[in-house]
């Protein structure tokens, strides 16, 4: 089973959840996409098979995917924790939260690896988006036409030691560095919350790098790092000089046009090599 | 020497200038202050010899301190790290500016490091505010009304544990979490500016926590974390429950309406216990 089946998508916001559909239908599988209310983006989805249905309505959700014959299930597309006030379980949704038991409460990767657990327990096979988005992945070294200098890749190297530093403690998966110092680490506030705030902590000299790293252990199944036009756009407005990201598992939205905003802005887009990441901590 | 000599405050903004200043008068110890324009609080420095020099013009500063008889120095009151563009250093200022050398482009630790090592080269004693505010720096366990419950001291092992391994990075003095979940980690943006994003990513359920350490070899003579009226109204306002702290080498600004603020908010304000500092990273 499992590769025989239909391929149900978990859909949050964002293009990517539609590009994993047309490859997934590219390469010959049926698809259905679970489309979560105020998150998924409906234009993009209206071409393939999808009910919207809301976040927490476990039941729903998991009758449509055994209706469709859902065999494996890929999770794709941000969506916000829902407050508590907001969320409404259903019956199946409220048996579910029980069995996310304290995972509720602790970073997204213990919730989401939580989620995938029991979607596993459920009998579904649960696949990394990645699979589907090798094309979206990046490769080692410089993507546009800015390379990082000397400077930019000892900013990279900091930002790879912070992350590793911090991998272990489920905190953010990505800081900002400038000649050494550190800007900003990302928590809970995402990215471009991080990014927004370097404009004004950042010193003369030269911009600062953005290092976005999975942290050690993190289920990439349930939680990609992310990087798309908005990122650059975000870093350019903050004044970077560019961006490392670990390739292989990280998505790109829209690789095409992330590449051009670099060379447009001049900053650099940068996967980082096997020997990046075995910089000692 | 060094015991008999005068004082000499080196001011930033904020009122513990000027309390440095008075207690070392009460001391018994003559005190000149420099005032750094643009930081130093003029109003309440006005009781105390004092001239108002420019922060990069280092050798009006030097000359000054030593015109006035200064053999002791403390460094107090936070400064903004200058742009470049502005800070147009004095012929002393650039010698010690290539003195500091790379330590400026480090971290604050670094930097401030390797300006009290420069001016303890010039001949002074640089000492520790604390060693003036001892009444000041706090103590352990409770300080208001208000006691952290089980959840807040599981919170507080948390951040501490956080903090800890923070520290080894030369990167902020606190974190705030909430039910095990990092919800910021503070960088160069300071300990305000991290709380003010905290309201919207607080999760249902009762509030975070602040936490805030010194780093592991911070040197406390040149910067050390500070708690003030303004702490306490941010934290209220952003819908944490209470702020844990380091005793004996965090300064409270205000220490008895910092007690007042956080029991008329119904905060917690804790001292960390050996034990608590102990909590295994």
């Amino acid at each position: 089973m499992g590769r025989e089946g239909c391929i149900g998508i978990l859909a949050g916001s964002g293009p990517l959840p539609a590009q994993v559909a047309a490859v997934a239908q590219a390469k010959g599988r049926k698809v259905f996409v679970v489309a979560f209310r105020d998150f998924a983006d409906l234009a993009l989805l209206a071409p393939y098979p999808h009910e919207v249905i809301r976040l927490a309505a476990a039941g729903e959700i998991l009758n449509a995917l055994k209706r469709h014959g859902c065999t494996d299930l890929v999770l794709i597309g941000p969506v916000r924790r829902p407050a508590w006030r907001d969320l409404r379980p259903d019956a199946d949704g409220a048996r579910i939260l029980a069995r996310l038991g304290r995972a509720i409460f602790s970073g997204d990767d213990g919730l989401l690896g939580a989620v995938v657990r029991v979607l596993g327990e459920e009998g579904f096979h649960v696949r990394g988006a990645h699979e589907f988005l090798e094309h979206a992945t990046g490769h080692s070294g410089t993507l546009g036409k800015v390379r990082p200098d000397e400077q930019a890749r000892q900013d990279i190297a900091r930002g790879t030691t912070v992350l590793k530093a911090m991998a272990a403690l489920d905190i953010g998966q990505g800081c900002v560095v400038q000649n050494g110092l550190v800007l900003a680490v990302e928590a809970l506030e995402g990215t471009d919350a991080m990014l927004s705030r370097c404009g004004k902590l950042m010193q003369a000299g030269s911009g600062g790098v953005l290092v976005k790293m999975p942290k050690t252990g993190q289920d990439l199944r349930a939680d990609m790092p992310t990087i798309g036009p908005a990122t650059l756009e975000n870093a350019a407005r903050n004044g970077l000089r560019g961006v490392a990201f670990q390739p292989g598992v990280t998505l790109m939205t829209d690789p095409v046009h992330c590449v051009e905003l670099a060379d447009r802005y001049g900053l650099f887009l940068y996967g980082l090599t096997e020997e990046d990441l075995k910089e000692k901590a």
